[in-house]
């Protein structure tokens, strides 16, 4: 059947739900699932830690689902696991009568058939583009579709485009709002980069520093083809992130070398800019050479999508076009 | 007597006015008026063209000003000229019963002169100490206090804060309407200024392109010691800018050097960044070297005080603290 007007609305709720999954559901996509009877929310769920149960297994548990609509921002899994059910089998068991989906499941051993499965089981199913949907999985869609995370690059800039003094030092450009913010986006990351450059400079701990998310901190990498300390992983180039299968979300923290890397290879989906008050002037750029040989070839390349003050500080978030 | 609810709301309106005196005021300052009476507006004025008339004589002219109050962003001038009567005798020949001003004028001529005359004639005055007249008087009150212009350092850079490739390519780094924009904000300046390496490399033309306000294309100016194209001014340094007696509002348009220049010497009140949504990499900094021994000396020195979106573009505006 086709959508009805509140599915959308209902549908942004569940990708809202699903931001919780994130990142601790993998290898799992994180999910979002809302049960719904005359308006109501009867309950919800979201993809548990390690990826099991699945969203919707946690939304139907121990609730009266009859005649119920659920809303889940992905294709229901059509195959068995030893760690589960398939889910289309557990809601064609559990009597909802509708079942409004954000986005289809690129897993092949999924696509389509969970909508099938359900169709037959007598369920009404209804697919609706849901952007917010979308965006939820974008780590997950990333990897089943191009077999890479999605990435993500962080710079902390001043005003004229500089990430450090010409001497090198860079503490702080941003303030505390921003620094904590960045620990947000680490606590949401399943792995983190910076150049070897900035290894030897700053020896980040790349950790998440917030109270009640330090299990949260991510596998932390470095862009060398070199050895690397204990407790840190080493990606040679760029294009290696081809094999970071375990990976959904990369978060890419600089400095100006690795940015450019990243960015000359086009595997930069999405760009967080802190961006500082203060003029520096002749200092370190954010970026390294891009090998651009005309502006026109860097115009039509990102798209603005979300701004939010932060402190004296300002996050300006692009995506890639 | 003191302030009514409605007289700030009143002077906010008489400050937007006042804009339509900028720049061709000069050498006065921009002053708006409006007169009210019953909360309905009877006429209203702004100084013209050359300086006279001035706004409160525009807006007395030819109505019955009785009973009325006048609003007028800068206290009414109190010395006589040979170009017309003090506005103080003016007004207070009028009949309007009372008097709100936007901020004193510091012109030893009139300095509460104005004020004085007006309550020695019986009305009533009321001063009220209102942000958006004296930012309508910047540059005006600049001069008379700093004895130098109010000044306008504009760049526009990419997200990495360049300026152009490091080839030298810099046409174009924003889109037609941040470059619109570009012009409307040279209307209202009345000198503009780039250094002489821009001059050599981009031979700007720096007039106003925009229909209708081709009269207000601002006197044109170049940093050098050396000598200058027919029709433009030289300027040996920042610093100079005391002797520009006759500019109320410059307009810095860069370059790097240039920029650099005036922020080293302390002498850029408002800066106005357009923003594109590229990134260049390794380009040319729009700002050079400003002498920064530590990062804590770049911070409090900038306030976001306006943002707006220019077509792909942004325009940020900051104001010196």
């Amino acid at each position: 059947m086709g959508p009805l007007p509140q599915d959308r609305r209902w549908l942004e709720a569940a990708a809202r739900l699903a931001g919780r999954a994130r990142p601790l559901s993998r290898p799992n996509p994180g999910v979002g699932a809302i049960l719904v009877r005359d308006g109501v929310v009867i309950s919800r769920g979201w993809t548990q830690a390690g990826g099991r149960p699945h969203a919707e297994a946690v939304a139907l548990e121990g609730v009266d689902a009859r005649g119920a609509t659920l809303y889940v921002t992905l294709e229901p899994c059509a195959h068995k696991s030893t760690r589960g059910p398939a889910c289309a089998d557990l809601v064609a068991a559990s009597g909802v009568a509708r079942v409004v989906i954000g986005c289809t499941d690129p897993d092949p051993r999924t696509a389509g058939a969970g909508i099938a499965r359900l169709e037959a089981a007598g369920i009404a199913v209804t697919l609706v583009d849901c952007p917010a949907s979308r965006a939820s999985l974008a780590g997950y869609l990333m990897q089943r579709i191009k077999g890479r995370p999605h990435i993500t690059l962080k710079l902390a800039l001043s005003l004229d485009g500089c990430l450090a003094l010409a001497n090198g030092e860079s503490q702080w450009i941003t303030g505390p709002e921003a620094r904590a913010h960045t620990h947000v986006m680490r606590a949401q990351s399943d792995a983190i980069l910076v150049g070897g450059g900035t290894l030897r400079a700053d020896q980040p701990r790349l950790d998440v520093r917030l109270a009640g998310l330090e299990h949260c901190s991510p596998e932390r990498w470095v862009l060398t083809d070199g050895a690397v300390p204990e407790g840190w992983h080493a990606l040679p180039s760029p294009e290696a992130v081809h094999g970071m299968a375990d990976v959904q979300y990369l978060f890419v923290e600089g400095g100006a070398q690795t940015a450019a890397a990243f960015l000359r290879a086009g595997l930069v989906d999405r760009l967080l800019l802190y961006r500082a008050p203060i003029l520096i002037g002749a200092g370190r750029g954010g970026v390294a050479d891009l090998g651009l040989a005309h502006l026109a070839n860097a115009h039509g390349r990102w798209r603005a999508t979300d701004r939010r003050l932060l402190g004296k500080d300002v996050l300006e978030v692009y995506e890639a076009l």
